[in-house]
């Protein structure tokens, strides 16, 4: 039988994924799983996208524009603009999914063997994109008693060889919450420009800024407009992450063009997606709010109900809708599936993230685990309840 | 400015692409232009898919699983099942269209220095996903002498080498419309069971054979049942290219499992276009039927009128709906070209794909366009008519 890639091989197994067929065991014998383990919001999509759908007059399903339609491309950039990132409709190319965005970036600027860097934890599935593009991740640790802030600039000047094409921050952060700051935005933008990167910024969570702290993104860091390559997605955003829209914005002319051959080869994003997230960019002031306002609550819930049992800590999470708990365990991808696999409490139980899948560094993290606050309170509060007992229950608990 | 990959920079350049300006110039000054140079058919989408559409009752547009829906692999199993392919559910890996297939197929499969034989001329976007994988594409040249007939596998053998892992058909073929014999693929699965390679079969021009010679699936061949990797859209079946649905069919359990790898990196196939391909698999029979008239209706005009040219000839396509034909030019680019940028015909012209974007042997098929016949008959004949007049104006005309 002919061999499959060593590629392949390398590629990740999510720690995540691994425990699925666990979490559906565990369904299967009757326990309720509460799902913290992913980045799915039950927010319901804007009814306007879900409209459009329904409003769809064309006889033929055709393909779009290898760069997307011009109209949400259009809609796109005044949407950019409000948040006074200063691009044009010629920057910006969807994709089919913030996942394309990423893997089309990488396919467009590194070349096998070439490195970036990416602070870690990070979104596991940077590094399968990498391994696509034959590319490395070379991290440099965040941790959570600086509640993840950006490493000393210095650790990222240390990693920087000649095969350094550039620098992935995501922003605010999925696994960690966490919304860089101006000073360490202009640190980064100082990296890029003196060893002449590339600074890839996945800003998809933007409209998910709590604390007042201002969201900066890369184009607003004046000096390297054309070394930013920005990735976006609607899914988040609009609660559609089955339409599979997201966009790469880039002002380097040459990049643009490259990009568009990786494009043209798989011909077209997906149309009816298009449609439903150029309609979602007129989604009502109410829904964005009711949504932000939901996920502040959220927030706000679960963080207080985690720093509120022993031995867990969870740095206050600035973004996005993630966060990254420590826990006295032994081992946090053993205490996730032992939480599947030999745990209920008034059956039910939890399904959380394992947070080595965000680490590349071996043993980082070890006591951690990603939580999502994509559940309505209510469900938050079970779970809570739920994840208390699991800690005392559980036998590698490391406080007494 | 930090510079971007090579990899890119061997990206294919579409001949079609560098054309798209010329026609959409011609457009501005007034001409119309006949699109013979794309596989976009004019065909509606069953009625039954876009009822789907707008019967869609779901309030969050959710992630699919990475594998696709369920129940659109169940019905695809029914479907390759009435073709005789026997293949199971956990099978079938749904993807963003056959492009993602094809991307997938390579990277699970090939690393980089890896080959595969392609006899061409062939589908160009082949060779943009290999580049993207690394991988080098080996091409067999058939001749249109031969009505491009599977080369000799003699020719084959001679190019295999220790990287080589697979050869890659299309059939029924884009460009040629040539659909392999029995005898053919039989000689196929000898050399792919011979030297223990994968044959990877893009079989989604299966519904549009003309010549009453059957079509033989690569899984019909016995013995190579792990070998085979299928490529398969609804893209052309069902006239809905747009909603980015295709399929990737394997036997070979660590293959799946490694496909599946990439498949989970870019999270889920889109939603939408999956519930669209899953109604559509229930189109009635008159609707494939009158689909199935319509082109061999068009096919036998096209060629007909093409062969009565003088200086023109184009074999007859036994499936596809495109055809390869040679013209009486010293160079098909060039006149290509031309026809957009030169001439004209009571305000109309055409749009051909120069045929040497399908070659990677330098020099061949120099003088050979493709034709796609996705237009009605009436359009057809217009575009015979331009060409005929095209051909006895353009300067490098090779017969008198």
């Amino acid at each position: 039988m002919p061999s499959i890639s060593q590629r392949g091989q390398q590629m990740p197994a999510s720690p995540i994924r691994k425990l699925v067929p666990l979490a559906n065991e565990a369904k299967a014998r009757g326990i309720k799983v509460y799902h913290l383990n992913i980045g799915q919001p039950d927010i319901p999509t804007p009814q306007v996208g879900l409209d459009a759908l329904r409003q769809i007059d064309r006889s033929t399903l055709e393909y779009s524009p290898s760069e997307g339609l011009l109209s949400l491309r259009s809609k796109l950039k005044d949407y950019y603009n409000r948040f006074h990132i200063d691009v044009d409709v010629d920057d910006i190319i969807v994709t089919t999914g913030g996942s394309e965005a990423v893997l089309f970036a990488f396919m467009a600027t590194l070349d096998p063997g070439d490195e970036i860097i990416v602070p870690e934890p990070a979104y596991a599935n940077y590094m399968a994109f990498a391994i696509s593009a034959g590319a490395k991740i070379v991290t440099v640790p965040s941790t959570i008693e600086t509640g993840f802030a950006l490493p000393p600039v210095e650790k990222f000047e240390e990693l920087i060889t000649p095969r350094t094409k550039g620098i992935l921050i995501c922003n605010p952060n999925n696994p960690t919450g966490y919304l860089y700051t101006q000073r360490e935005m202009n640190q980064l933008r100082d990296i890029v420009k003196r060893h002449d990167l590339f600074l890839y910024s996945d800003e998809v969570y933007r409209e998910f800024c709590y604390t007042g702290a201002p969201y900066i993104s890369a184009f607003h860091l004046a000096g390297i407009e054309e070394q930013v390559v920005l990735i976006d997605s609607v899914s988040k955003r609009y609660s559609e992450c089955g339409i599979r829209v997201g966009a790469i914005i880039t002002k380097h002319k040459e990049l643009k063009r490259n990009i568009m051959k990786f494009c043209q080869a798989r011909l077209s994003p997906p149309l009816l997606g298009q449609i439903v997230a150029e309609a979602s960019i007129d989604a009502p002031e109410d829904y964005m709010l009711m949504t932000y306002n939901e996920y502040v609550e959220r927030r706000k819930f679960l963080i207080d109900g985690i720093n509120r049992i022993p031995g867990c800590y969870s740095p206050i999470p600035m973004g996005a809708f993630y966060t990254v708990v420590s826990l006295p365990v032994d081992d946090a991808d053993r205490f996730c599936q032992w939480c599947l696999s030999d745990f209920s409490h008034e059956g039910e139980t939890v399904f959380m993230a394992p947070a080595s899948g965000f680490y590349t560094t071996p043993g980082l993290g070890r006591n951690e685990v990603r939580m999502a606050y994509v559940l309505a309170k209510e469900e938050l509060a079970r779970a809570l309840t739920v994840l208390r007992h699991a800690l005392e229950a559980y036998p590698g608990r490391t406080i007494p």
